[in-house]
């Protein structure tokens, strides 16, 4: 039995609210149960000078967490002067994400950077945030279309992330807060929505796993992430 | 005439939702208009070393802005390392102000931290953080009161601010970003429900200002935080 | 009675020697009482690349002060790696206040640094700086002035500021001190020579003060003011 | 064809030279052909404040890369002043994979902590790390043993990495720097001794990976860490 | 012929202000020509954690120079954010040579901090420093010994700095600023009025030194110095 | 007696092993004893900006020291965000060191940036730097005098570097860190091959020395110091 009374292959509630910001070029408030994020994309028709004249855009991420996102208060990283590994961990692996889907010759010299910052916390929110990143991406993308007739769509295939872990013995997907601090395994996939895998990261948090757990792991998040699939779409009026 | 065709003396519209934060001891996201701030409040029961044994608690403030929260996107200041002199003044002031209006000894050995995170901004974020700090406080210090029978509310009175400012020669209350970007003066007053002022602060954007503007300022600024103070009490309940 | 004898109108003795630093453009040793501040102006010819192009030059200001300009000795920012908050906002309002009185158009595509360093402290630093600052940048425009003939003046009026405070029930002009540890509003202003106000800072200490109070204090800044304008034209030879 | 002309399964040639350094209480110069780490395990009887009085001990790692161990020079993190993202994921990643295999508890009150500095790097480095960390440290436990007679062997399985990759359409073990820089799919693999996989991060850097890719880059990766188990066997005399 | 005409062996005219700061308890404003120092001394009754309990005290030194010390305008280290490599070595000079006449034991558990601050450089400010904070230490620890009757003298001897160095193909005492700009050999020397040396630095800025010319700057250190161990006594009343 | 039973002026064995590094463009491994620092050169054919366009190159030097190089674990200077006063004292000299030797106009717009990096410790690390520094240094000229025929060699002296100190009374040559720990008298060398002296620094660390014991210092220096050039001459195959 799960602390939620989940079952096994449940998610939590999904909610993608597109344009929650007012000003960025794209944006979307992404709920997964009680973790909020707030992603924005922004657009800038300039590269930084180490990657202009290569005839092809880029795609980064930042991510931050509000310093009473969690449930006790964390220090706030620009208090600390500096962004902990952690963050830097997460923020890198949301960038490598979505610029694998993104054809970033197609995205011309542009860049767009996607701010992931939790407004709520409650486990998961890298894979929230990847997901909800694909959202704020595709609206962006739409808006620089709308006005670039006849530019190719850099953006062919949604990606999509979730967290999967083996709790109290049994693997689940989409772990809270609370299954996420006990749990065995833990992993996160991020996946496409042409069947790929973009990246896997499973680590074993007391004793090692073996090939049949990952596998299972896997088929959990294939559940998931076409729940995420499916989100985004209606998020993005698809 | 306003940019907003909003007459000199009127408001945007206030909005304070209490609670909106799951795990803080007292939360509120103020809304005056465009301009979105989240403010938490944390209640520590230990004081940090410095503080210790003077038989009084603390309160204090961070200040944050999400790097999209403004019409062109602002560099990360965890990622930059460090905090700007606009924010630290900013935190400093509505530290200042709220502790203006708590009774630090009744607080007792507590430290309670009020974190003001701008979702979107339009102008006076400082003053709108301010004014939905006092709930955020309010609600954390009633939890304690509830837990603590017997003891005095260390929060007699409430604070509110709000900014004001010349604009096309005309004193107007509550600038939006617009105007603050062109205002010949530009003031906040920090205000207590008692008809106090707990901090003033104007400034010559252009010309200097006389006397009389000062004045005319305060007057607007009266009326202004007479309308916060009401939805402060609405939304603490009382 | 006040701690230093001096009635409550009465400023401390001012001292202002201009052409103290053998090397700067422009330079005063500013003392108000035993509060001494070295300020310095250095002409940079270029401007920073984010000004340049724009047909007007720029002044700044920097602030700090010595290890043990203070009655204990405070750990020097440049060893702790930033500056506080504290000494930021200082430099923030000291610059804000020379460019009020200067003409960044007339003075040309120059930068003009302001550096405010406290040899000794004893109440009123930010405000001896922006006295003594006038100083050091009036005989750098001189210079410049002198080496450009035709050139329009850029610094048509002066500017002074003054502290003002309520001790011991009574507002009282200039504070040192031992004043300011207990007074209860504590008060900036920033004056210009013809009359209007730049900046006004008031403060709550302990108890809200009123309307009454503020305008008490700001009547004791102008009286205090013209004192330093008087020494200000009497240090540039006018 | 792989550029260095070996089979698609078939490692470098590993070497580990236990003892390096004469100070530390474990070392192991580890080299997978021209990838050559120094690994140190420092003990210290004293744990830092925040693990202390829980019973048991902690291990943690720290990376660092000689700044012309690259084909051209990287600049030097200290001067920098900030460790990249990438050094605190690295390092992470090696902590958490040797107190995979460690028992806290019957380590006791001590803190071992392994530096990793690559001193040439050709691919591989952090999975060269992992694999000559867990000599280092069996260096140095094995020396608490002899001085604590009777103490429980707080480190009963070997912990190896390696590093698979995809390399033109190929699955291939062991990647070096030509592979690396343009393989397909890039993986890294933790496993055990006793058979159980401790991590698994798998990327994709162009076109996303199926299932069965991921599964034969596994089977590889055991290939691997049972050579590199052998030589850990032998450095440690075993 | 030296630039300004001073003869090889001639000093500049020494200046040594006492207790030029009215808060420190030992200071001394010292000024080597247009070379101009302000070094306090500070005493804390308390060590810093890592010196305590070993029945010694500690002496320790910081140096600064403010931005316009110099004939152009450098940046300000605290809003660099770091002390330059300059910065450090000349304070760890500083620190070891008072360090090396005072007899840390007889000091008791105190610490003494001697800060060196530029107001104007014009050549040798580490040497004009050096020699100044012996006076500021002078006075210090009379200060000490006067509060505590019966307590041995820490300070036996004096210590005293001069930079000499080949100027035009000969040996001159005391460089100012052109003179050190272009010396073929630069040295500092840091000696005791019993004769013996404390310190010695010596660099080759174009051709190499022979030890003829080592011994030759050595001669002039030693009549420089002279002057300024006669300049202390006369500072501190001896 | 010298702890390591070495006669007054005699030196440990020193080794230079060439070539060390597989990408530098020149390298080497020097070891003075227990000390071991590798030494890499590494060649930019262009400046940095600052050094453009002056026809001539620049050599600078970097130096790390690895965690456990020392008897017990130091902190990793890139995890404390700065490099330590000692450390930019050190690379400031080596720089320097080698600076004195190369004709700089010769080496024409190159930038040769060398990094000592202490391998392991045992006294001496900043002398046996400079020492294997020309070595690498040498290597890389030859790589840039061979692609470039015709070109002057700017490298047309040695230099070498050797600590000597009075231990128990007794001067003696190449102090190890047993020695170096508890010397009274702490000098650091940096010779040329053809007689003259780049650079003297002698350090009291108890008593004052005399003029004496500098020369007697010297003179051990000078036949280290011979015995350094023929290593580096064999290392570079002259």
């Amino acid at each position: 039995m799960r602390p939620s009374g989940r079952a096994p292959d449940q998610m939590r509630t999904i909610e993608m609210i597109p344009g929650f910001s007012a000003h960025a070029e794209g944006s979307c408030l992404v709920k997964f149960g009680q973790t909020h994020v707030l992603v924005t994309a922004s657009v800038e028709e300039r590269l930084p000078p180490w990657l202009r004249g290569k005839g092809s855009g880029w795609v980064t991420a930042e991510y931050g967490m509000l310093p009473r996102a969690t449930h006790t208060r964390g220090s706030r990283e620009a208090a600390k002067g500096k962004q902990s590994g952690r963050t830097q961990e997460i923020q890198r692996l949301i960038g490598r994400s979505l610029r694998a889907v993104t054809d970033l010759k197609a995205l011309g010299e542009r860049q767009i950077t996607l701010d992931c910052d939790v407004i709520q916390a409650d486990g998961g929110t890298r894979t929230a945030s990847i997901s909800g990143a694909w959202v704020a991406l595709r609206l962006a993308i739409d808006g620089i279309m709308a006005a670039n007739p006849g530019m190719a769509d850099p953006l062919a295939t949604q990606v999509a992330a979730i967290s999967c872990g083996v709790h109290d013995g049994q693997p689940v997907l989409d772990l809270d807060y609370i299954e996420d601090s006990d749990a065995g395994t833990d992993a996160n996939f991020v996946l496409t929505s042409s069947g790929g895998m973009v990246e896997v990261q499973a680590t074993a948090e007391g004793a090692p796993f073996d090939e049949e757990t990952l596998l299972r792991l896997l088929r959990l998040a294939r559940i998931g992430c076409n729940d995420v699939f499916a989100a985004q779409l209606k998020a993005t009026g698809r």
